[in-house]
């Protein structure tokens, strides 16, 4: 019996969710360079490969150097890196182990830490969710001036995160293609020629725009509660749960052992609670400790001692806080990357 | 230079609030068992155990594992464990291993599980919190019921975490002790005699009531935002931060590298935003992402490339998301727990 709270992951929904939008990319003539931020794990990365993602997104250096070792040698680090000696260093160990690295970049100071590294630049746009990124407008002069320190602009990316909103995610994807079009034009007017545009979010997907060269979703290969309340999927769809124990009947609710330390504490504004239970859609939590999750449950409560799966808010920090994957077919898959957020 | 985000401990601060608190409590006459799930760290619980700790305070039996390991041989789990099969081996190997180790329990189905392994047991009380636990009223009938099953039952236990609201610290403190006071005349009276009597929050921890025999504070070892701001302690009690750098200064705001998959992704409804700044009292961070903390600043930004502090809402998240501590003085300290949640 597997200790609670742990990662379970259902490898057959896991699958079809990779085939579903690999087809869907595919019918739209758009690339997919899947986020392993959500997933830090190579064998998952294998399957979308296989799937034909053109390459790997990852946030930090520390999940690139996990990827490349694993074999990946294809990499965008979609943010814009602050490199100071040491990421310098790390950037050329990467590439002198054959790994190509793309990097992105919404300002001249960082632009000028990247002169002479063997990376190629990417200039980040904000489409709208107002985080880093320069506006479409300003990408001529910025793609201008850093192609001008000798660096290689490859392109432009975005990641329209205010598709994380009810009812927003079709306008987010529209808002996407329309930035990413005016930076290229605004870039190939300053004389820089633009290979790839590149964006996507996992609720904004289904709304993506052929204008768009490559798309980078992340949790689309787990889902999460957030994406059900979304409506982006459905209870079906969700491949990744936590394994929790019911652990007390207090208050005539149900306190089971997946708390903050297992699932992460996020909740949008607009969240029914700290996550959902399978199977149960009518029950919510409505409190999170770092040990305990406290759930209204409708009708009668599971028996102290059963296994209850949870559906965390945030797939991404949910993995983040676990070591392995335990599959529903048994087995075990690392969570490599777990931790190597700089 | 140390790649960002880290966990930045200043040891002198944290051993400024290892003695305070032992002091405050050898003034009331009340044992201190600190809660290791705050830290996780070895090292650590070296220095509360010099200041006088009378043993650990654990969340799960994997914590309790560590500290074992690392010599602490007084233990208290202090969770309605659920003990299957599995952790029972874990409960008898620990034992073995010549840790003495106390859970805690509040029904009597949990108990029948305890049943003939090497433990005490503490009972369980809601003082407010309204989490797990039974009623004060109801512990002579659970005490009662669990001696009866054979099971050595050492007293009763609660958790103020109602003390977590503004204004609320005092009313929580009043509540735990009248709880933990009525439970042990409830025991008494049905048979069960009462040893300790054990509670504690950081936030309650100013208005101990002496009828408490022992308390279990956690955060107070580090401070953190939710700390400062229920108004438990001021900035130069802070001994933990986030070390992150400013990547953008996008929309006049200053973006960091410390998101959510560093700090946690805690938000009490009572709190300014996602964190604070140290030095910085009057920035917010009024957005937070896996890898992006937005925020508002007021004056002049700090240079992009610039290394700041953020204080984290709650610091026992945002240490289990590390591997190490960095420490002011230089050195590292092993987060020898982090993950170790079930």
């Amino acid at each position: 019996m597997t200790a609670t709270p742990y990662l379970r992951l259902d490898a057959g929904i896991l699958d079809a969710n990779i085939a579903a939008t690999a087809a869907r990319a595919e019918r739209l003539g758009v690339a997919l360079r899947p986020h392993a931020k959500t997933h830090k794990c190579p064998q998952i990365a294998e399957r979308q490969q296989a799937a034909g993602a053109v390459g790997l997104t990852v946030a930090t250096i520390g999940e690139a150097e996990v990827f490349a070792a694993a074999g990946f040698a294809d990499l965008f680090i979609a943010y814009p890196l602050w490199v100071d000696a040491g990421a310098a260093d790390r950037l050329r160990a990467l590439a002198a182990g054959g790994a190509s690295v793309a990097v992105g970049c919404d300002s001249i100071e960082a632009g000028r830490n990247l002169v002479g590294l063997p990376v190629q630049v990417m200039v980040e746009l904000d489409s709208g969710h107002h985080r880093s990124g320069v506006l479409p407008a300003d990408a001529g002069v910025l793609g201008g001036e850093l192609s001008g320190l000798g660096l290689a602009v490859r392109g432009a990316f975005t990641f329209p995160g205010h598709s994380y909103s009810p009812g927003g995610r079709e306008q987010a994807a529209l808002d996407e293609a329309d930035a990413l079009a005016r930076a290229a034009t605004a870039m190939a007017a300053a004389g820089v020629p633009v290979c790839v545009l590149s964006g996507g979010s996992t609720p904004s997907l289904q709304y993506a725009d052929a204008r768009v060269d490559e798309l980078r979703p992340g949790v689309y290969v787990f889902g999460d509660a957030q994406q059900v309340e979304l409506g982006t999927i459905g209870f079906e769809q969700v491949a990744l749960t936590v394994g929790s124990t019911v652990v007390s009947h207090a208050g005539g609710r149900v306190i089971c052992d997946a708390g903050s330390k297992a699932l992460g504490a996020d909740r949008a504004p607009w969240a029914t609670g700290y996550g959902r239970v399978l199977g149960e859609p009518d029950a919510r939590i409505v409190a999170l400790s770092e040990h305990h999750a406290t759930i209204e449950w409708p009708g009668r409560l599971p028996a102290l001692g059963s296994v209850i799966l949870v559906v965390p808010n945030h797939v991404c920090n949910a993995v983040n806080l676990g070591d392995e994957y335990v599959l529903t077919t048994g087995g075990h898959w690392p969570v490599a990357a777990r931790g190597r957020n700089h």
